[in-house]
């Protein structure tokens, strides 16, 4: 299938265009509109995504922060072994040809050169719906049947510095006499690879093409583990912090953040493991039992990686548990403060605003009325409301003692 | 099939007829009863959905608001283009049947012609109950084999500006030589394939009307990441706005519009997905396995709106959980502000009521009572008492601080 | 097989009789026990729940609260039509031997005639147990083979307008010229269908019995939409109510009712899916191709409503946590006003104590105390004063406004 | 297969006997130790049942509470029926070889008798591992094949008087001419069962042993009802509890203990379902396809127990969000009392304070202080100020009315 | 398949190194950062984990933790029984080279020694990726074919004094004749399986390795019992503990110690469930009948396992939900007596406050404002006015009785 010529103009339409759309004056705009400026902002977003909607498919179109295509042609076997970087196509396509009896693997690291991607795909004979997965901005990991062997896409991660994981589409076609790598970064994490093929007699020199792309796959797949391990180390810290106490609003932002990091890894887990499945389903010829065996060992490590995945999650939702109840337990104590201070002073403030009265003991008629706070005048009144207000706290500290809310918790 | 006439009107039934639901005293109206208005509307509603019930199947009822049909018709192959939009069916039908050997795709849009779609059910040989899922309000998005060809059924989203998910009904139905399609309104997402089928030469011309089939199919499909992308685009609104603490209830209410979106998108989507599983499980001489291979990548563009819906759903929990704990938050800090300032406050306020309290230092007798208030007699009384209060705030104010309740958190 | 005749009186058994099940002392009584009203009420129920256990599987008894048989019989072909009532079964059954080649419905209403129940299991060769299917208070959708065809049973719903799901059974029992259906309830849904067969030349009239089974278990799906579509508009209106703020306890018990109906909902509905997927997994000798068409139909029906079901239970989930956070807003609104006013008054209270405190600024011995309280003394004292207390109240309003706890939310 | 004679002692082992586990100091101790008792407790409970572990499959061992067995073997056919007790097995033994020609039904309650059992064992040629699932604590509900017919494990559940669910198991061998029951205890659930046989010409007597093994499982299945309505009733009595607001932390209690209820009552149930749909799909010549008919009806009713169970535990989340929502209910009504009281009193001590201080008219110069609070020597002084109280208190009033938090809510 | 010699040097790479990854001045660093020395940790962690990525699939790695490996051969047949430790493998392999006709166990108890390991690889003719899965820290429970029989993994697992579940792995290789196993650490559970292989004539020592191989794994399910029921007794202990009131923060992170105790279980006895219905799967004469009829027995008690784990899950989340009311309760509680108190003893301090205001009787010009709180020249001011506060107090206790705040709940 060869890529087709970039279409004539189209004739007039007989259609009107569609109306630009309104605002519908009959919904509840107040409660959803959110600012103009947030409006504008993703009203614009949306513009440009449906942009790119509807063209035909098997189109290539270079991502715009596609990176210049960087060769790498490694030709090998067990005797052999030749590892060029390239600057143009036309010389390595050259001594591709020259060794029709080697196997080559041609690592192919941005995309920025549409020309350079339509000649591969003519060249290794690739439907174009592949070269668009390879192009795309994220393809689900899978495997397909080609003429020539198999497609396979999977997702390299990476868990950076800042708790971010990073995730980059690796692309592999094999053939009979090769592997072609498509990525879109010239970072990657096939260096171990590179250095056991580099080693002579390797059984990756001896092996058939699809034994490099099982490496390959096993690679990327081991890179699963520190991601996840280090998913695993951040939790951990979390967890110390909150049991220390330490937690604030920004620790449940962390937590939901990782737990929104190892959904994202699920999703990116998930169909690398139907992959493998898929691909052990497929009838021996096309991967013979030999290489199945490879790729069983790869199936067990996804199934693990998720497996971990899923306690993650279990344990993220008992740091959120944690966490809420954490709060709960300083709502108390600050109330616990509010209610042991109100509780003891307010009834004493009663009782000296009591003796602060002024009731006459004489009255406008000069009449003594001795029933208006005869304590007020009796020499040991002073003393004994002290005493008194001191038994009144003692009883109250003690109650509250034997409640438990003086202690700690 | 043909589309039987007018029911006749019935006799007489022997039955005697239901007699009206009444109020069933035993049951407890109170806990469960709405204001009367609400009930009267509620019943009005439920009183008009059952009018509508036991017709016998297949018979064609026009929506009410069902706007008058628009008909286009659009014939090609590789060499040959027209495009036509035409007032009346007897004209387009001449039209049709002059190019046997073309390729054609009539769209109709509107069904405000029950006369219309009557001719068209039988000229292109419609079962009634198909053509009743086309007219039906909403039809789940499916596959089913016809006499001719196929007849599908697939949902166009949108996301509108005030956020929430429109979605209108496809309906395609194929045939040998035609591909005829159904839609309820005017505005479409199809002009894609329309502007590709007008280019000459596209592969859209060459190849068989299941192909554009696929190619209408397609794009719907591509629609669904737009309105992904701005769902996902509004909660990060809403996630940063929660984390800069601007949350209040309507943010509340429109995380949970949202998530209403999302579970509304998933019910749209997953029977898509079924939809194409279904299609590419038919036999190669139905769907060719050339075009499946098309349908295959319409398969992975709907698992992995699926998947996004999926991690969607659980951004909005994470966000619920945060509002929820920031609501939390929100009540602690109120109560340590009270906390605080009465824990400072009241203890003073006890000390300065004992101070002014009426205890007589001399007796109604004249003796003086020594023990009564000393301290008020004292020459440095009043300062002392300041400086003590002063140290009982500073004291305070410490463990507070200890406490980090002075802290901004 | 023929019922049985009543069992003889049994002989001795020579197993002692089990004891009557004692309170057991060694469980903690004092948690579990309920009310000794209470008690007494839940045993008597289990007793006679018991009672009714362990009879012979097929035995056939009458639910105490049935209602008196009636049977309606409908007589048809594509050209003949007769439809009546019988008060005995005798007439009926000659009617019916009498018209071998035409159609019959035999609709029955009321069990309470175990004399005519039982010759209607002999004429009509129904097995035991699917009688006591029929007979009982509740039986999922389900549909079995018999001898002479088919055996359904449906589940017909109605929201009633106290808003509670009430289901009725219908049973339907197929054979090659006939169609029997039981019902418990005098009212019911098939109306629709009647309606349609007493008109003339009608698709009901030509078809097989198989297809008004079919038109039967069809009308009682098309009742399900309008009860979905009222628990969906009650939801509304709770909705509503809540953002409005106008929600109080009952509005969640209404929620939660709601959610009971909507669980009991879709226990109804999903096997009715079953029910009819299995139908349609039946060889074609016993359901033909062109009825499976119509049941097929049935089938996106009953998906469509347990689809609708599940967005409601997320709807529900959503208006609980709405609703939560709803009675944690007023609590926070609550606290606010008291920590506002509390904050306010406390110190001033301070303050103002603080001056009413007596100081004396002449000692007993008549020395003057400069010391003690010279602001009481001073011309500017009480403007002063109230001055700053006006500053502190300013103050803090200014700082309260700013957390913005005096706006209103 | 014989049981083995006793093991002789062992040899002499080379390997070292494992050392006793000792405390590990670097893990974190203190957070996750218990009281010294419980660890004694916990421990000891570990160690008893370590030993038990690792003995031979198939090993014989009565369980220590196992009661003395009795035996009661029930001969009959059509026209026989013989029901006894006996003391020994020998006598059985002989009876039974007897009647080869009868069926049998040989129930053996409780285990205390090693000798019997392997008696037993060798008679009936039993699989030493399906003895060692008879005498075992718990065994879920499953079906194996066995070389005389059928092994089949059933539970029998009670909901007793305190409200817990109590499952014994009904352990059934059914071979050419007998059905061989073990249960752990002398109450069974049995009885209709045996009243059924003792009646005459019941069918139970004329069919063939297997279906005494239905009828028996059918009876079983049959008290999951009773079990399940009184679930039900229970939590019926525990809502009304809830709504009529006298909920508190035992209620709460209550409520997981149902929940904890049902949860083990779907570990019982379902087991039993995959039990007869494992038994359904048998062929035909071990399960004749009339006995399957009537297992059939077995299945609808263990779907409808799950259903139940399932619609139960819905119920008890509702009864939880319910009781979490009251109790958040009434903290804020506690809430509202103080605020109340606080915002009306609080402002008016303020007042009141004010006019309790002692700024003094005349200065100690002599100078009369015009501005020193005026309002004390104004002749309607206090009749003004107990009016401006009693204007704060209505407009508090009004306000607070207004929000609504003076009615009952 | 030969271990292959070290890797001689690579050869230059083409390809720069990739940098060092940099901190992203564009992302949010302030909110997930951590402390510096937690980042610096996490840091190094993660380095160290993707230093061991990559190596070629088969690379035998020792664990740096292993333990020098100690080897147990028993060799047997129904008559023979020899059992003894060795220090070296040459010794034991001459001896297991002499009885090629005995049944072998060769149990190898720790790996340090990497020559052993290939020569055991070599001899038993093990596939390096089967090698690879014994060496590795944690391999889930799987079986696979080999050459000469089956490879099996298990994981046995321990509740620990401290209430952890420590798990080790036994792999286990099955041949003609011998049975290979291999454990990390020297304790084992497998004790019970070499005394009853010490006993003579055990059924053991008849039957194929296979069966030990069976007895082995069924030894390691028998541990997850007592595992789980030491689970379930520390639930107990806690639920206990919080039905007692006494529970505190830390109850809290116990049940989230034994949640994840609890998952992590799950994980491991899922993949051990899915082992034993692969190896029934397996044909007759790889797992001969009679062995499979003893694993079904095992695959019962994988079930019963997970069932019980997961009714702990439920018990889990009841406990929480328990814990968490019991918190929100203990907040009712505390401000049920700020509420009592505040609300007693507020209004009485208005009221002494009122009487404690200096309004005057007599004005400056010495006329007597008869309206100035006559109240305190009355003579029964006083008694009147303390007779009067009580009164409030008594209302409000009655009231707060009557609200059911006074009582205990």
């Amino acid at each position: 299938m060869t890529p087709p010529p970039a279409p004539p103009a189209p004739p007039a339409s007989p259609l009107p265009a569609a109306p630009p759309l309104a605002a519908r004056p009959d919904e509840d705009e107040d409660d959803h509109q959110l600012s103009a400026a947030d409006l504008v902002e993703l009203e614009e977003a949306r513009r440009l995504r449906e942009e790119r909607i509807g063209q035909r498919p098997g189109t290539l179109t270079i991502p715009p922060d596609a990176l210049p295509p960087r060769l790498l042609l490694t030709t090998y076997d067990e005797e052999f072994f030749h590892e060029q970087e390239y600057a143009g196509y036309d010389e390595l396509r050259a001594f591709f040809r020259q060794h029709p009896d080697k196997k080559h693997w041609l690592d192919v690291r941005g995309y920025n050169d549409l020309d350079l991607i339509e000649r591969l795909q003519q060249d290794f004979n690739i439907h174009p719906l592949q070269m668009e997965d390879v192009l795309s901005d994220y393809q689900r990991a899978k495997v397909e049947e080609t003429d020539d062997g198999l497609f396979l896409v999977s997702r390299m991660t990476e868990f950076t510095r800042l708790f971010n994981i990073e995730d980059d589409q690796l692309s592999i076609f094999t053939g009979p006499n090769y592997v072609l790598t498509f990525q879109d970064d010239y970072d990657d994490c096939l260096e171990p690879v590179r250095l056991r093929l580099r080693t002579g007699r390797s059984s990756l020199r001896r092996r058939p093409p699809l034994y490099l792309a099982y490496a390959l796959t096993d690679v990327v797949l081991d890179h699963y583990y520190p991601t996840m391990a280090a998913i695993g180390d951040y939790l951990e810290t979390l967890e110390e912090r909150i049991f220390q106490g330490r937690s604030d609003r920004r620790v449940l932002a962390r937590i939901l953040h990782v737990k929104k990091d190892i959904v994202r890894f699920r999703r990116l887990v998930y169909p690398e493991r139907e992959k493998i499945a898929e691909l052990l389903r497929m009838p021996d010829d096309e991967v013979p039992e030999e290489i199945k065996v490879f790729f069983k060992d790869c199936y067990d490590h996804a199934i693990q990686a998720l497996d971990l995945a899923e306690s993650y999650r279990e344990t993220v939702s008992s740091l959120i548990d944690l966490y809420m109840s954490d709060q709960s337990n300083r709502a108390n104590e600050v109330m616990k403060v509010l209610t042991i201070i109100s509780s003891i002073f307010i009834p004493l403030s009663f009782i000296v605003g009591l003796y602060g009265m002024n009731f006459q003991r004489e009255g406008p008629n000069g009449r003594v009325n001795v029933l208006n706070m005869p304590e007020l005048y009796s020499p040991w009144g002073y003393p004994i409301l002290l005493a008194f207000l001191a038994l009144i706290v003692v009883f109250q500290l003690v109650y509250f003692y034997r409640k438990g809310w003086l202690t700690n918790k």
